[in-house]
């Protein structure tokens, strides 16, 4: 393969670029052909991107073509340090060293979790992130947290790390079905909500099929998290916006990881931001219309789930072991108008309470 | 307890001070006071540590009555990533938040990892070293590098992650045996070889029992360390020079690590000392005078281990897999004369059973 001049967009993070566009036009060559000549390659999939992106890749690259492929089965139960403790002994064997590249293929599983694997081992080796799903293009490859879950607790553990590069391909995006598009869907509504009303109102009339994710929009919302980031990048205050919709989504998506009705990220979010959008008005910050405008698109694209059954002192409990709380309040981040979102709300058990209760009136 | 006017010398590293003297004249006191009043203390101890240090600091100091011990069983086959799972456990049951405190207070063991398990847990809790044995206070509780072992490999996984502050009590010296004195000793005298003559001087007149190690000989040799540090965080190049000794010595430390005879990490690197002042000798760097002066030395006070029956390609392939390697070669830092060390040197097999011959010629 030739390299061909490069036509990417380029979004400068703190240490490194994200470039969107196809991977053929970006800087991805030169930098496993020149700067890393003659070191090992690793690429870290899961079964997805094994057995829908990895061919490209490797045919693509000459020098790919001798890269050891590590593969990272699906599923939340295997984001663990169990499994990293296997990968890295796999390193160890493959005699990898400081100096190789770990290449992060997939989504926001594998580069959580491959940022982990890379800036434990030997104490740090370069890393780049592929993302191939919505949800990691727009939010899990741009930030530097890595991450793998501890006893049903989601990434409680892991480092501030960041990738050499990201490069961003929508085209990998033809690969994933709608739940999953939905899924990158639920973070760019965000993004929207907490600080950009032109991002929301773009994305308010759009429907989440895969042949409307370009270049422009994904960059667009990837721009609100990297100026968010680089404002705070080991999230003190201002990053702790882009908590809106995961102190409920987070607890939402634990709660059901232990049982058959796993709920995606994107899905809970989705439903953790209906439920802190009410608790928004609730608390008398955003308005009666603006609600209504929220909970009528989040519920057009994400299905309430059945909260019949849930137990909120259970939902509240996880709440609490949330790595945003201290001083064992429960912290969120609510809305004050679509665009504009207010950091360090407390909310209480009863206001848990109630805001379940709105989620279970918006299902009937 | 009242706070006392501090009196301890205080050596500035990158973003936090080690302060060398009596912990009661330390700003100990006003860190867990005042600065984590409110905040959850979590203290990790060794065995040894529990029974020798840990009662003076609770009834010493007020705010830390209250505070979670954590006990790491002794031993490097417990330095690993499933022992710190435990912890992380406990951790997260005790609702410990990113914004609480965790003193490490123990040796090496207990500042390594218990950096590791400060630095993941909910992306980094702040961290203090309190170390015990010579070895943490002149070397490992300085630095920034935080490890666990893998698969009989020393601190192969870990991250660059610095305490907040280092406390260095030299009266904690006192419950230590004469074995683990001569651990830290071995690494002073690195200090010395690798960059600062007189420090070596005055050290090798010494008999490295406890009544002598007084603050002055001890920030002399943290000082060292920590200039070579200050210019290199990250071992790119001139912290290399604090691998003198160790690429041989680690891997005499891991072939034993296996048996039954387990050597201490001083004591190798000790050994590993010897070996490399053969090798830079052998190569015509260091002159045959001090060569000799470095073995009347340390065999002074190490015992040369009986390595009859030490398969040399083993020890060749563990050094293979040092962190400090890259194209498959050995890369060790050998001494152009006492004081004067020389990064980037590589070894052959042939020259690794050359120095293994030597160690043995000095045992008979």
């Amino acid at each position: 393969m030739k390299n061909i001049k490069n036509m990417a967009i380029k979004i400068q993070s703190t240490n490194y670029e994200i470039e969107i566009g196809s991977i053929l036009t970006s800087s991805f060559y030169d930098l496993i052909t020149n700067r890393y000549q003659n070191r090992k390659k690793i690429i870290m999939v899961d079964e997805n991107t094994h057995d829908c992106c990895l061919e490209f890749l490797i045919t693509t690259y000459d020098s790919l073509s001798e890269a050891e492929v590590i593969l990272i089965p699906e599923g939340e139960e295997n984001k663990v340090m169990e499994v990293c403790l296997q990968i890295w002994s796999a390193l160890s064997e493959f005699n990898i060293s400081r100096r190789d590249l770990v290449i992060n293929l997939g989504g926001g599983i594998i580069t959580d979790m491959g940022g982990v694997i890379a800036s434990l081992y030997k104490r740090g080796v370069n890393f780049v992130n592929i993302p191939t799903s919505l949800l990691a293009m727009v939010d899990a490859s741009v930030g530097g947290k890595t991450g793998v879950n501890l006893d049903h607790f989601k990434n409680q553990l892991g480092v501030f790390s960041n990738p050499i590069a990201v490069f961003v391909d929508p085209s990998f995006l033809s690969t994933l079905p709608l739940s999953e598009v939905k899924n990158g869907f639920a973070e760019m509504l965000k993004h929207g909500l907490i600080a950009d009303k032109n991002h929301w109102d773009v994305l308010k009339c759009m429907l989440p099929s895969e042949d409307i994710f370009g270049e422009k929009i994904i960059s667009e919302s990837i721009l609100i998290k990297n100026q968010i980031v680089l404002s705070d990048e080991k999230e003190k205050n201002e990053r702790k916006k882009l908590n809106f919709g995961h102190t409920v989504g987070h607890a939402i998506e634990t709660y059901f990881m232990s049982s058959e009705n796993t709920i995606k990220h994107g899905h809970a979010v989705a439903i953790g931001m209906l439920a802190e959008s009410y608790l928004s008005n609730y608390k008398k910050l955003l308005s009666d219309n603006e609600l209504k405008e929220i909970e009528t698109t989040i519920c057009q694209h994400f299905e309430i789930p059945d909260l019949a059954q849930v137990d909120s002192n259970v939902l509240f409990e996880i709440m609490s072991n949330d790595k945003k709380n201290f001083d064992s309040k429960i912290q969120c981040t609510l809305l004050k108008e679509i665009g504009v979102s207010l950091i360090h709300q407390e909310i209480s058990f009863v206001e848990v309470n109630l805001s379940l209760e709105y989620l279970k009136s918006l299902k009937h």
